[in-house]
């Protein structure tokens, strides 16, 4: 079952929740915005569904709200952040903003930050960049979840990149996914539906691939072993050593790149279970597309590619080939329209935290 | 059976069928230490195997050896080169040494090409940058082979991606990928030995997962649907759909960002099969770490995440975790000692190369 809520005032509501523990309003909208677009987007494991763990986190000190981004090196084109435990939204905002100002003056903006939390879904950074007719990356080190290839240990996060491309006629390209498989979340879905997953997404304690989402998720919990698969799966038949690759490859450019943390470091519990700062780590980049081609011609190009790729024949069971993000700008429209579903569950919980917090409800 | 050669006198050899061609001791240098280093590293795909390809190219005109790159647009961190349908090499390495110097005085250096041709591994401009101390990025589009989610019409290449990094104690990270799960000789394989492919790697005419590498090949050379898939596979169960985003990513830094080509239009065949240039498109970014860390700092950290990868616990039926990289370097020193094997084939097609050339075998 889901409850409709409206996007303006489930935005409000979130926006309160985080202006509760003291921040400014527009600190507050930054945080609520990253988390109402997820869900807008129809990415609802990134969505207000996660308001829990912010607050839990400024509750029990991980995420200390107060902190403001320290910018530790600086050149005209570059910048190394240090989030200082702060929010991840708020900082990535910050240092998405730098990036953007650096890439209209010089061609090109790249910006690493270290030492910051949860920043949400990738895409919210990368669209700041294309509001601004800019290319726009953004990527992000996560919390291990994810194993190596031939390996057992979750030691990588989902690591998630985002590209953003303006076009004319078309909508953007908004590519935003993550360099596993599948997200944690999907396996918890088979989990409650109690259905076998698909051979590919996740190895058991041994290795294996199994189907159990039950099995890998207790693994998970009690890290004895197994996790989720790279993209591309087990092994190196269908090169799996590429996802692995590429979450790497996001590890160095946000956690080595930036002096911070990196692979299993990135966690908000401890060894033993404690709280402790989750060191995630970031990488922005944005690119004036007129230092390389006039603006004209790439809208132009953008969209013939995009004809080609929406044209070209399909496969005999296919309806539709899609471009990146297109899914995502439908059901933003329709939700914006109709209102954002909530599961049932995720209603109770941030009516909760709104008698906790003292934030009138009002959903 | 292969002929074991030694790599000094393979890359003299070439070297001299490019100078053949009237081109400069160096620029011809440079096409062939490209070529012999894949071989070196145990990449015989893209090594003197494809030295016809390049000789054909010159010879029927649509590799112009005695272009010169242009650049047409330039500013501190960034720059757009017109490579004139010349050698892709030579382009490429001219393109990455720009990159370098850019990176070394601002900090980040990105260098977009329009209408060059195939530059061989991606990982020898990456390896340049590397050299430097620089954290290297090279990306090409190439002729598509590649089918979109849900399609079956080649239209994006297997767009390959590399990226260098570098440890102290450790190699360097160095990743070198097609974003497509498999290139096209690893169907050329199965075909020759007449073993079914592994499902999950090419569909049929009809978008169906196909076992049998003839008909896709067939296909290909017909163009009568069907191809190879992106990473993560057919449809969307295995996120096939990121593979695909990874390959358009790749086309929009390199063909649309240029005002080059993209998509299917990077052939070197016109849609009757007659002689065009290629307008392959490349993409590279120099990052100068000491921008963002100390030197020491970054090594130590990759070094760290390096042996917590290597370190961590295995599947059961695994002897080893590697880093990307790590099996190249040492089939790189093995090839080095002991020689470069060449399929004989490929060795016969040399010896008619240096024969048609007027350069002396001599291997």
């Amino acid at each position: 079952m889901s409850i409709i809520v409206n996007d303006q005032k489930l935005l409000r509501f979130v926006q309160e929740v985080f202006q509760s523990f003291g921040i400014s309003a527009e600190k507050a909208f930054i945080c609520a915005d990253n988390l109402v677009l997820a869900d807008l987007r129809g990415i609802p494991s990134h969505g207000v569904a996660r308001l829990k763990r912010y607050v839990d986190g400024m509750v029990n000190g991980t995420i200390l709200p107060y902190a403001e981004p320290v910018v530790v090196r600086e050149a005209l084109s570059t910048a190394t952040i240090d989030g200082q435990a702060g929010l991840g939204q708020v900082i990535a905002h910050f240092a998405t903003r730098m990036a953007i100002a650096k890439a209209k003056q010089n061609g090109v903006g790249v910006v690493t930050v270290r030492n910051s939390n949860h920043y949400g879904i990738a895409g919210y950074y990368s669209q700041m960049m294309l509001e601004e007719g800019l290319l726009g990356l953004s990527m992000t080190n996560s919390a291990p979840l994810v194993v190596p290839t031939f390996g057992v240990e979750m030691i990588i996060g989902t690591n998630p990149i985002s590209l953003t491309a303006p076009a004319r006629r078309n909508r953007p390209f908004f590519l935003d996914m993550a360099t596993s498989v599948v997200p944690r979340g999907k396996l918890e879905v088979y989990e409650r539906l109690e259905k076998p997953m698909p051979e590919g997404w996740a190895v058991d304690a041994g290795g294996r691939v199994t189907t159990s989402a039950a099995e890998v998720l207790r693994n998970m919990i009690s890290r004895s072993g197994g996790g989720i698969l790279p993209l591309g799966g087990e092994g190196e038949l269908f090169s799996g050593y590429k996802g692995y690759g590429m979450a790497v490859l996001v590890d160095i450019l946000c956690g080595v790149l930036s002096g911070g943390a990196y692979g299993d470091m990135v966690d908000s519990k401890g060894p033993s279970g404690e709280n402790q700062p989750a060191q995630v780590a970031h990488f922005f980049m944005a690119i004036n597309i007129e230092n390389f081609v006039e603006m004209e011609v790439f809208q132009d190009k953008m969209d013939d590619l995009i004809d080609r790729l929406k044209a070209s024949a399909r496969a005999e069971d296919a309806s539709r080939i899609f471009i990146h993000g297109e899914k995502e700008y439908e059901l933003y429209e329709k939700h914006k329209k109709e209102g954002v579903p909530l599961q049932e569950k995720v209603y109770d919980t941030l009516k909760s935290i709104g008698a906790q917090r003292g934030v009138d409800f009002g959903l």
